[in-house]
């Protein structure tokens, strides 16, 4: 067999993917609705939804139409033969070639979303229709309503990022396959670009409605959580969709663009120490990325058919099965990967061992590392283990002493979080290393290591996704049980589904943190890759002096510090603007509720139906108008510091902003769920007193887990997540504008 | 004259600021003590005070020898004739040379704060005496005895570096001053590692006693804030001066100590370049940083005269008076030392501007930053602001939103933090830059230009620290006016000395953080200069290939980043342990105080004296063995980074520890600030409904911020402050272990 073949195993995934997921969209659209009552209070959620994603989408549309022509006039402008990475294309056809690849970026990651979104509010009601019936029933709709989302934003980050390369590197004149990766590095900025907005919108909205709809109606009216009287609960509903499978799905495209863009880009490296070895199909280092990721889709599609059990079974346990499932599939896919496509025609390194038994290790290391983070976020924020208790504890000293000790567990959590990426990144830059060692012409073996290990972290993304958007179906399935009055067998399901659901989003940003880690070291190479082929340029060309390469980002330069400082503050000063927006839009809802409460008496006897569409409507423009300032500054910060102290300073904040930003992201997500769950925990009845009475809801003690819970909300659905999509613009934002920065 | 007279305004301005400081105290204790009930009051608060200075400088007096001995002992193994800065006394000699820095380090800084200390718990009494005749007689007292605090730190200081530098480079066979920098690094460690346990040990004592006796009294048994009935609000008294005084005290002592050692080893390259072209006085490039400190010792002795003013004018107003005069001649000692030690007999740089004007440019930008973080401190932290009343409005709608909004305005402060900081040093790099451009062999000038900038904003230190103390003598008069019911008149114008103490409190620690950062590059430059010595000298012996200097800390190298990103970590994990310290310890007063309201039935009716001396013992034991693990982690981290990954990758977690560092710091003191002064705005009556009626103390809003001042408590006294020495810390370890390090 001609291993080129396998190259078609990309687009063959891909679509695969995608039929897939049209036929669990319609699997799951074909089932039974429930009673009308359901109908009635899911079809109010859907239009808010639909509402949402109509207004949301227009706009960051519209801001990508925009950012499509400026970066297009800027390159035009900016990047002169001097300064391009291919030069016989400079000026227009570059300016051209990387507004289209940003557009068809920006396209995927809003066609996934939307249509994630589509079905996610449709898969609510019938999940919660399905738990009348049957726990397992219930768990496949809202794992296979979750999927779509999972399917959609992989194939399509795949199939875009084949296709914009298979265009730009076969049918444009001169382009060498080893040029084209460079060319579609503007896909992976407008994936970026509207993950940026996706998540801020979205995050920004489902907590100004949770937070605002909670002090409007239980703090001033003294009605229950999630009281039907109360406007803003719909939004509340809303939001939970909006920010986990709209958000989470587009930061979740940008990872899987960027990283195998940057991953090409490595590629290429080790494309020329191939061809200089006359080692078989050197184009196949190139395409590794894309068809690994083929492969992970594949042994996510044969998961979804092992999410089974019986009724009495822990539903994680059922989702768990599936995860591990997809994992064990995927090392078969990475060793089949990793030893047909890296031939080096019988030539060994210093060990004697052929390199690809080093990359399938890195890789290996790469799943572990994901394995590693879903274990790590479960002893972090589940109920069971010391962190969520001893936040419980302090909670009976009131409110202060339970913000203190959800702070300390916060801080606490990056420890292991940055040992497990540290050892990470070292085991696979050594296995890296060891794969060429002693072959002569031999460089970046290592940063490729770490590129595989992300690639191989990465392979389970689809399925991470679903468990992520099972998370705001069944939530909505309770919200809709309850608001319907269903009966208390269902409802006791959907309690337990959305108890799991807490856990399965809070593990899917814990495993976005943890790639976009891996990720930073091998965008951070490719960005020093496109630089250095650029001054190489210069050099032949005689405008640059020889030796003047980026070989280092010299952190004992003054301006490579400064830069480092202003990353790491953008990641401090960024949060406060999102956390600062969750405030500002919240007070637009209370105003909205009180003025029903207000002018519509009937509300609080039912007679009258509280206007939920217009607090929908009212906190969809109030986020999208908050998203803008923190947009802003997150674009224009590092493209300002770019301008101001050159490439190799826009690189260390590139580094150091990376590093802060997964840290911050790693407390603000962390604390957040470990106050959600120590709430949860006095709930549940789980905290006693000395004398062993329980401690439960009601309490003082309750009330002050109410107040973390509450603080915690922004940290970890708003400012957390977006730092995901932050750190990996910083890098997607310089890998485009590095012409722009040359010195 | 000659110019290397001026060598001697060293030892004699030290030993000056110690007479002028005794003749302080011996005025400040010659004042009238007040009525009996006063001192009666005060004797409590200063046997609690004596009580824990004694446990706590006896604990870290062991420490410190322990240290010490076994720093010999490493430096004995492991810094042989091949890895030894002076190689000619590698072995038993640099062993005992260091050990004895340490010590004389550590007892120099013990020595300050002990007597500081002294002072402190003696002056609170005496103002609140004079408070019940005159506003600014009790300003005069209270400001006296916070200079005795500050005189002895800054002289102790640089006397002890003056002393050791002069023995070690004259009176020890074939040193030369080009060596002896490099000798006394050990000093700076022994005042890191005194100020570490300091600051820690202080910090979660203060801490731990103030939120611990609130929330057994004011919550649990309902008597009001700081009443004596309460047996834990002596510990409270005591805890202000152990963090304050003695906590920051070291803080600076480090500081000072540190960056004149840092700027010394800079100083030895431009010495080399003086005597290369035959500049006259070539020694005192190195000399230079005590020189300028000594000047702005004696500018300090002179502002302490015009500390007065009328009886009706705002207290802080005689304050910066006190700190204009300081700054301003300190400009002036800063021209004449920069004109007649920067002599380069007429040689111009390319400008043909006299290097020396460059260099005076440098230190004034250093004496600027002094001041833009004196009024960005009181931005974000003062009432009449915009943050503060922000965080006071989201009050209004409970604690979290109070918490929340106050996370947002901590984070921030970082912006415009950084900034001014990333602007100073730009800008005195610059500086130092063209002080030398065009002049052949010139090498380091820009870092020699920051070393400058941090020496000028230092020149103030003693008065800042003067100023800082004053706070907690301040509080303590008002305490003991409280304690004593004193006239209502004496009792208004502590409450006034208090509010202006708190003020000048949060000065100092945004002043600290400046000079931390401005002296971090500094000291990364000394760390590389020392390194490249060693290097330098291996290479010579032929131990090392030629080119391997370390002549940059690329972040593009995995070790690197790696380490980086631990160094990141750290400063959260650190701080994490630092504020669970305060947990636990602040647990330990709760039981004992609890067991003396049921035991000793008669304290509620006053009829029984509550054991105040035994919740300070308490207190004082559990605080100091809380400090130890965090102490330990912040010890061996650097450590441990630096001999599994090497001399590049430790100095690149040294540099983004210290801007995660920095920036954590100005998160937690500022947002911790805020939280304080929106309660004291609350309880001022500034804040109003939508009617316009004040929403004041008792009010749930108050509660609400009430929540916010005791978490921001031991954020901004305990975990910020701990920061600033876990910076420094990181710097003085790596300076000295260095030679552990190489590869």
């Amino acid at each position: 067999m001609d291993v080129q073949l396998l190259t078609w195993v990309i687009p063959i995934a891909g679509l695969a993917a995608i039929a897939f997921a049209l036929y669990l969209a319609s699997d799951v659209l074909s089932r039974d609705k429930g009673p009308q009552a359901m109908q009635d209070v899911a079809d109010t959620i859907r239009e808010g939804a639909d509402a949402f994603v109509k207004r949301q989408y227009t706009t960051i549309g519209l801001l990508a139409l925009l950012g499509a022509v400026l970066i297009g006039i800027v390159i035009f402008f900016v990047e002169t033969r001097d300064v391009a990475d291919v030069p016989e294309l400079a000026g227009l056809p570059i300016a051209i070639m990387t507004s289209i690849a940003f557009l068809v970026g920006a396209a995927c990651s809003m066609a996934s979303g939307i249509i994630g979104m589509y079905i996610s509010v449709r898969s609510n009601v019938r999940t919660a229709a399905a738990a009348q019936r049957s726990l397992v029933e219930a768990v496949q709709v809202a794992m296979r309503g979750g999927a779509v989302s999972g399917f959609l934003v992989v194939a399509l980050s795949l199939l875009g990022v084949w296709a914009i390369f298979s265009v730009y590197g076969n049918l444009i004149g001169d382009v060498t396959i080893a040029e084209a990766p460079f060319l579609i590095v503007g896909f992976g900025f407008g994936a970026s670009f509207v993950a940026l907005f996706a998540q801020l919108g979205g995050g920004i909205y489902t907590k100004a409605a949770d937070v605002g709809s909670d002090l409007v109606g239980k703090v001033e009216a003294g009605i229950p959580e999630d009281d039907p009287r109360n406007a803003g609960v719909v939004a509340d509903l809303v939001g939970d969709n909006v920010g986990d499978c709209a958000g989470r799905g587009a930061d979740l495209f940008e990872s899987t663009a960027a990283e195998n863009i940057g991953a090409m880009i490595l590629g290429v490296t080790v494309f020329g120490l191939a061809t200089a070895n006359n080692w078989p199909n050197p184009e196949l280092w190139i395409f590794f990325p894309l068809v690994v990721r083929a492969f992970g889709l594949l042994a996510t599609i044969v998961a979804m058919f092992f999410i089974r059990g019986s009724e009495t079974e822990n539903p994680m346990n059922i989702l768990n099965r599936g995860y591990w499932v997809t994992t064990i599939l995927s090392v078969g896919g990475l060793a089949l990967t990793t030893w047909l496509m890296m031939d080096t025609a019988g030539q060994l390194p210093t060990s004697g061992i052929a390199p690809w038994v080093f990359f399938f290790g890195a890789g290996l290391i790469g799943l572990a590392t994901s394995v590693a983070f879903v274990y790590i976020t479960q002893y972090y924020t589940a109920g069971t283990f010391r962190p969520v208790r001893e936040i419980a504890e302090a909670s009976k000293t009131g409110p202060a002493t339970n913000i203190i000790s959800g702070t300390a567990v916060g801080f606490e959590t990056t420890a292991v979080t940055a040992i497990t990426i540290g050892i990470a990144l070292i085991a696979s830059y050594w296995l890296g290393e060891q794969a060429f060692a002693g072959i002569e012409g031999a460089v970046h073996g290592g940063v490729f290591g770490t590129a595989v290990a992300t690639m191989g972290m990465l392979m389970t993304t689809a399925y991470i996704l679903a468990m992520d958007t099972f998370g705001p179906i069944t939530d909505n399935a309770g919200g809709v049980a309850e608001f319907s009055r269903a009966s208390a067998g269902a409802r006791e399901i959907t309690d337990r589904l959305d108890a799991v659901g807490n856990t399965t989003k809070a593990l899917t940003k814990g495993y976005a943190i943890a790639s976009a880690s891996l990720a930073a070291f091998l965008l951070f190479s490719a960005y020093i890759d496109k630089v250095n082929l650029i001054l190489g340029n210069q050099i032949e060309n005689g405008t640059r002096a020889a030796g003047t390469l980026l070989e280092s980002v010299n952190l004992a330069d003054v301006g490579v510090f400064v830069a480092a400082l202003i990353g790491a503050m953008l990641v401090y000063f960024f949060s406060s603007l999102a956390i600062r927006a969750v405030g500002v839009t919240a007070q637009s809802i209370i105003v909205e509720v009180r003025r029903q409460f207000r002018e519509m008496p009937g509300i609080m006897d039912y007679t009258q139906r509280p206007d939920y569409a217009r607090v929908v409507d009212i906190t969809t423009r109030a986020a999208l108008r908050q998203m803008v300032a923190p947009g802003l500054v997150a674009v224009a910060t590092p493209i300002g510091v770019g301008l101001l102290l050159g490439h190799e300073a826009v690189a260390g904040m590139l580094m150091v902003g990376t590093i802060a930003g997964v840290l911050l992201a790693t407390v603000l997500n962390n604390g957040g769920g470990a106050w959600d769950n120590a709430k949860k925990f006095i709930e549940a009845g789980h905290l006693r007193d000395e004398n062993g009475e329980v401690i439960g809801k009601g309490t003082p003690a309750h009330a002050a887990a109410v107040v973390g819970d509450t603080v915690g909300d922004p940290f970890k659905d708003t400012a957390g997540p977006s730092l995901h999509v932050l750190v990996k613009l910083l890098a997607t934002i310089t890998l485009v504008l590095a012409p722009l920065f040359i010195r």
